[in-house]
Order: structure tokens, then sequence, then C-alpha cells
């Protein structure tokens, strides 16, 4: 390494210390902190996030970056310094129009929000939390004007989830993804086959459930010796060095679904913190590029492998056999249309892959309208239920089960919920080509081996961390951009057979 | 508050949630941490260590210290401010002398040091710590030198854990008490009728050790609402604020008096913390005075209560529900005299009350050794095995059982053993207070009543926090300095009658 660049590292160092010191807080957060424990832990955040903001745009840290830029001049990407300088500059340019200040209040005020939202979502009550949304809206509406000028004012929100991607381009393929959805859906619903989820919709003892978890991200590569599973109420992964990569999840003992595929999604994450190179462990690049290229993980291996008919070939006999009153007597192929039911439903994390991006697209129009002032936090329930009528056809029963439903807007993460869509697009990007480089991976997912995926993902994915922008990446394992054709090739592929349309 | 004092805890309460946020990382490190996350720890200890002494010792510190001294000259110890601005400046002018590398340093090192030595620890072998300890005992000895001129070089360290307690009159305590403590145990084994500890040698479930465990502490008054109990190698308490001070304990499945005296012990440091004002929170006064002051608490419950007969009396016959097959045919009185047989034992932390003090001693001697450079770290398990012999007539059958049985030092705690044993010296002239106040205590305890135990400590000791220097508090509440009397009065008397001397 270049000694300038070295110095810019050892700050940058420190400042992920900082940060990671703050992730722990926040996974204790939402994991083993007793109550009593929240003003003081929304304090010491908003502290560990001011300092980690002030030491990252003082202008020590802006010489040193000067310095380093000025050495790697010329380096191609490839080289691990031009990487992560590149992306050290493009952070730091971003981070230098924000304010001290309003790091601070953001962070003490998500921070607060977090514990208002659990109880406020606890007892289906969104009058609770609407203070707490309200004050956070502003808060992200004040962030984007830090930003101007801009085309749409949730262009800086979404950017700090997506470097690089406009708002115009999310409505652009949303726009194609959306009449194609709402078709498929009711193709299954009027010509297909019905499929009862009767199968999954018994009583599964939740310690087994956990106990089958285990088992199955262990063969999928999840090393335990640098992670761990927790319980949370909204699963979630975070990291705190590329050596100690933890995922949460959690338990429903009358629903299959909901725990398993948590598992399997954030396990899917994990495996891209944990796939990164050791060699950029402690830089800017220690991380996923971007939430669409992460959930392009972690909905990969949700789906497209958890949802597969060679994964429960798989695991079936396993899990009939830690559940031989429930599934004794089911039949794989019942078991497998089950789970992959396509019925419009409330909760997006247990939605089938059929309706799931319709309600990543409902989101995604409210928080539009939120930031740009055409509707208030006040309205956001009816807004929310509304949509989900015209969308999906019901009506959720209280607000837990509608507004409330999602961590998301308590920590302020507005421009996120669009990267799960465009996930579910790269997937199936990388899903074509996989295939075509792994041409026997049925085959080998029924016998339980994810090997020849996992060393597929680390070699084209993974190792790189955030050297390239997700659309560089894409266009280096695919050829193309983002594009939503392979996905819906995909799913009408998948849900072709499973309702039996042709 | 005053303004100047007011800004004075702003930069304090900065330097406090820095504190905090290592406090729960060190938390994490020994409870829930994965292998893979020890390096990386480390690093983020240190950081974080360096962060707060550096925002401490600053000038700008400095001088709002300066000013808020001024705002506070000539008002009593009673006024908050006053109180704050005396300890703070007591902690600014020994950090002040601390050079920032060695604060990082010191913390890289112990936070690579803790994983060492819990498998050192776990495979009975000192050569794997040993490096690491060496490296723990040049960084104090260098640090001692920091504070030169002293009469002896563990004063320094010691003054850490027992503000303005010297070596020297720790050495005349123990003196007195080394005798005859050597004397009691000599006639409870000559003298005393035979106690058989086969009741509490026996097979306990481990789930029900903690669902006992948790009953207790309960009862005893702490606040599951503001802390929570988990398990580690070693147990220790620690909090991030006065609303969430977490315990840890540990099980053994064939040794009843492990966990329950430990989770005990731990209650007593946790009811401490949580019973100081909440006015003083976040400032340097929201913490126990001293390690011997909480020493007295936590060994007061462990041990004037937890071992006492009246507790039993109230909680036998729950332990016996829980445990019908190892218990329900041993009588209370056998039970107790179980629970208290004084037996020269390896394990500190399972010591009776009567041998308990000849494990700190032997300690401390080789601490003073080890700091004046008399004793190399290499020869740490002979000189512990010989004066284990000395001491206590017996010999570890390895090291996991002698020299590495305790995680302090680690920690770099030196000076912290002897506060073990002025602890109990402590909870011995309180508890001639508390009977005095509180007449039928033993009464109120048979009936698992703590309340009036408790708000007495509460008024007397917790709510205090820091404000007083232990010296103070003890000549408050009790008329006299730190005194081996009452602590011996009471050994004689409870083993006088456990052991039928008289």
């Amino acid at each position: 390494m270049g000694a300038k660049t070295d110095r810019l590292c050892k700050l940058l160092g420190e400042i992920l210390d900082l940060d990671h010191a703050s992730a722990l807080l926040g996974w204790d957060q939402q994991t083993y902190m007793p109550p009593g424990g929240a003003e003081a832990r929304a304090q010491q955040l908003s502290t560990l996030s001011r300092l980690s903001h002030d030491k990252f745009v003082c202008d020590e840290f802006g010489a040193a970056l000067q310095a380093a830029q000025a050495e790697v001049a010329g380096l191609p990407l490839e080289n691990d310094d031009a990487a992560l300088v590149r992306r050290t500059a493009r952070d730091f340019n971003k981070q230098r129009r924000v304010p001290s200040e309003w790091v601070s209040e953001f962070s003490l005020e998500t921070g607060r929000a977090h514990p208002i939202w659990e109880k406020a979502r606890a007892e289906a009550d969104f009058a609770q939390f609407k203070p707490a949304l309200e004050t956070i809206v502003r808060l992200k509406r004040d962030y984007a004007e830090f930003f101007q000028p801009y085309e749409h004012i949730y262009d800086p929100l979404i950017d700090d989830f997506e470097p690089g991607m406009p708002t115009r381009q999310v409505k652009e393929v949303f726009d194609v993804l959306r009449p194609q959805q709402v078709e498929l859906v009711r193709a299954t619903k009027e010509r297909g086959r019905p499929v009862s989820d009767g199968p999954v919709r018994q009583a599964f003892d939740v310690e087994k459930q956990r106990q089958f978890g285990v088992e199955v991200i262990t063969k999928l590569g999840y090393d335990f010796k640098r992670g761990r599973l927790d319980k949370a109420v909204h699963p979630f992964t975070t990291s705190f060095s590329l050596d100690d990569v933890r995922i949460t999840t959690r338990y429903d003992a009358g629903f299959f679904n909901d725990a398993i595929f948590s598992t399997i999604h954030e396990c899917g994450h994990a495996l891209y913190e944990q796939g990164i190179a050791p060699g950029l462990e402690r830089t800017s690049l220690a991380t996923g590029t971007s939430m669409a290229i992460h959930e392009s993980q972690s909905r990969m291996w949700e789906n497209f492998v958890g949802r597969s008919r060679p994964f429960w070939v798989a695991f079936y006999p396993r899990l009939q056999g830690l559940f031989p009153d429930a599934l004794g007597k089911v039949k794989l192929a019942d078991f497998y249309r089950a789970v992959n039911k396509v019925e419009p439903s409330l909760i997006r994390v247990d939605a089938d892959e059929a309706t799931y991006n319709l309600h990543i697209m409902l989101r995604f129009e409210l928080e539009l309208e939120l930031m740009s002032g055409t509707l208030a936090v006040k309205d956001l329930p009816e807004a929310w239920n509304t949509r989900m009528r015209d969308y999906l056809g019901i009506t959720p029963p209280n607000d837990a089960k509608g507004v409330l439903q999602d961590v998301h807007w308590s920590f302020g993460g507005f421009g996120y919920f669009p990267t799960y869509a465009m996930g579910n697009l790269v997937a199936a990007q990388l899903w074509e080509r996989i295939n075509k480089d792994i041409p026997d991976l049925a085959t080998q997912i029924e016998r339980a081996e994810f090997g020849g995926l996992l060393t597929w993902l680390r070699e084209n994915v993974h190792r790189h961390g955030a050297r390239y922008y997700p659309v560089e990446l894409l266009q280096r394992v695919t050829g193309q951009g983002l594009t939503p054709e392979p996905y819906l090739r995909y799913l009408r592929a998948k849900f072709g057979e499973v309702y039996e349309l042709h």
C-alpha cells in the first residue's frame, strides 16, 4: 500500500471502528437490550455517529484523501488502493455536505424511534409512532436539501443505498414490472391449479425451527465461527468486521415460511460480507457495494435457491423427520407448492415472489409522496390501506399488519425499499449467468451441495466488496445494466410450472 | 446546574457515551461474540479508549473543568455540581499523566489478551497466556511510572480501583487478618463438628439453576427491565447507563454453590448501580465510588445474606421443589452447613468465607512482586502453587485451577484483588450498623423480604454513587475508617455456630 493511502487507511480505520461500535450498539438494541436501556442507547449512538462523521469530513481527512488521490492517479480499479480511494472520495463528498448537528439529531431521533416503533407495532397503534415518524420525515427532507440541486428530492436518499441510481430509472423499471406482475398474479388465480398452503400453516415447534434453520445455513456455507444467529422483531444482518457478521431471524409457531425464509435471506446477506477479500478489511471496501447487490444475494438464496424444488428435494426428508406430525404425510410436491403459494397478503417479508414487488412499489410510491410533501404522516395509514386495496385487493385489519410492519422508517431508511425489488432483478440477471456457468446447478442443489454456487458468487461478487459500483459489477458479470426481463422470465417459468399455467 | 458545570457535563457526557459503548463491546466480547470477532474487537476497543482518553485530557476539557471549579468553589459535597466537579478533577489529574499511546496500546493488548486467556484457561496451559501477560505486566509497570514519585509502585494501580488507599494500609490490614483467619480455619478443622458438602455436590440441572437464580435476584430487588442475566466464563457486572445494568454468571452442573452465589454476588453489584440517584445519570458520579465499596455490596448480598440461615429458611423449600431428587431428603440444617463448609479449596470465587481472604492475599502478594520486578511472569505458576501450599495447604492439579482461574490479569486489573478483601471488611462494618437500624432484619430475610435492607442500602450507600470517596462514605455511615474487627467478629460468630466451636 502506498504511504499516502496507508495514512488515509489509518484515519479511515478509526472511523470504521466507531461505525462498527455503533453497529454493535444497534445489534444489541434489537436483540438483547432491556427496555430501560433505550434512552441512553440513543444518546450513545448519537455521540458515536457524530464523532465518526466529524472525523470523516474534517480537513485533516480531506487533505489525506487528496494526497492519496494523487498517489493512485492512473491506477486501475483492480488496484486495492485506487478502488478504496475512489470509494472513499465518493463517500467523503456526500458526507461533507451534511452538517454535524444533523447527524447528531438524526441518530438521536432514530435511536429513540426504534423502541417506540416496536411498542406501536406490538400494540398495533400508529398514533404512538406518528410524532417520531414526523420528525424523521422532516429530517430526511432536510437531508435531501443538502444535495441541491437534484432532479428529484428522493435521489439523494436512494443514492445512499444505491450509488448512482436515480429515482427516474427506478420508476421506469417499476413501470415495466407492475403490469406484468399484476397479470401473472391474476393468471395464477384465474387459470392456475389451486395451491393450498395448509402444509406450512400448522404448529411448528420454535426450537425445532431454529435447529432446522441452523442446519440449513450451515450447509449453505454460513460460518458460525465468524457470526451468530439471534432473534429480533425484524430480521436483519449486521457486521462488526469481516470475521463477525451476525444475522437475526424471527419465529412464527403457526407459519413455517416466516423463520426459514427470513433466516436464509439474512444468511444470503451474511455470505456476501463473509466472502469479501480479507485484504479489504477495515477499509471502505469491506462492505457490500450497494443494497440492491446485497438484496440480490439475500433474495437469490431465499427464493431462487430456498424456494426451489431442488432445495426441498435435498431438505424435505430432514424437515419431515423434525416435524413428523405436521409433515409426515405431506408429499414433497404439495409442500413445494405450499411454500410457493401466490396470494396477495399483508406482510412483505412473508410475500410470495409473484406479489413481493407490489409491496415494494407501494412503499416506494408512499415514500416519494412523503418526501415530496404531497402526503402527510398523519394520512399515511389511510394511504397505505388504499394502495393495499389497489395493488393487492386486501385491507390490513390493523396498523401492525399494515403501515407499522417494517422497521425501516424507524431508522430513517427512506430510499431503501426499492433496492429489494432491484435486488430481485439483479438476482435473476446473475442467475441466468450462473446457470450457463454451472449447467448442473439444480442437481448440485438436490444433493445439498452449495459449494459450486458459493464459489461462483465469491469469485464474481463477494470478494470485490465495494470495489465496483453496482452498475459496474453488473456489467462485468452479465454484460448488461439493470433490466427487468430476466426476472420476469424467471417468474413466468416458475409460476407457470407451479400453477400449471401452460 | 450552573452554566459552567453544565458545559463540563456536556463534554463529559460524550466521553461517558464512548466509555459505555466500550463497556458494551466488552460485555459482548465475554458473552456472545463469535471467535472470529476477537481481533477487530480489540482494535475497536483500542480506538474507543483512546478517543475517550483524548477527549478527557485535552485542553478544552481542562479549561471547562477549571471554569466549573471556580463556579462550585465553596459549595458543599451535598451539592451535585460540587461533587461531580471534585470527582472529575481527580480523574482528570490522574488521566492527564497517561499518554494517549499508552491508552491505545493497553486497550489493544488487553482486548487481544482476553480470548487468549479464555483459551489458555480452557486448555489449562499457562504457556499460551504468558506472552500476553508479560506485555500487560510491562504496560502496568510503565503506567505506575507515570505517577512518580510514589511510595510504592503498586500505589497508583490500587488507587485506580480504590481512591486514596495506599499499599501500606492494605498490608497493615492484611497482617491483622491473616493469622486470625488461618487460626479460624484451623479451629474449624481441629475442633469443629465436621461438615459434609455432599448436598451441594450433586447433579443440578443447569436450566433449573438459572430459573432459581432469576427468582432469587428478582426477590432481592434486581430490576430486569433495567438489566439482564447472561452466561460468561467469568461472572461480571457492567453498566451502559443507570437503566441498563447487566450481570453474568456461570453454571456448574455438579456443584450448586458456583452459580447461585456468583449470581447473587453480581446482583449485589447491580443493585448498587441500579440504585444510584437518577439525577447523577451521565456524569462521573453515576457509578460506584470504589471497588471496595462495590465489593462490600456484592459480598454482603452473596454471603451475609445469601449464605445465611434466614435466607435459606426463605428459599430452601422452593429449592427442594426444583430439585426433589437431590434435596428432597436433605434437611435445611444440613444444607445450610453444606453451603458454608470451610475447606481450603482451589477456586477463589467458590471459596468459603473463612478461607476467601487467603486467596486474595496470595494474589496481592504476587501482584506486588510482579510490579516490583522481583517475580517474572514465567515463574508465576510456580510462585502461585507454592503460596497455595503455604496458605491453604493444597496444590492445584493444573493452571486452569490455579494461576489461570481469574479473568483480572487479562484485562490488566492489577490492584483490583485487594478490594475484594476490603469489601468483606466494609460489608461487615455496614452490617453491624444495619443490624442496629433494622433489629428484625433476620426475621425479614426469613420471609424473603429484602425491601428494608435494600432501602437502607439505597439511602446510605447506593444513591450517592461516587459523590463521596470510599473513606468518606464509610465515616458517614459507620463513624469509622476501614477496620478488620467487625469482619473478624462476624466470621467467628458465624463459623463458631456452623462448626459448633463453643
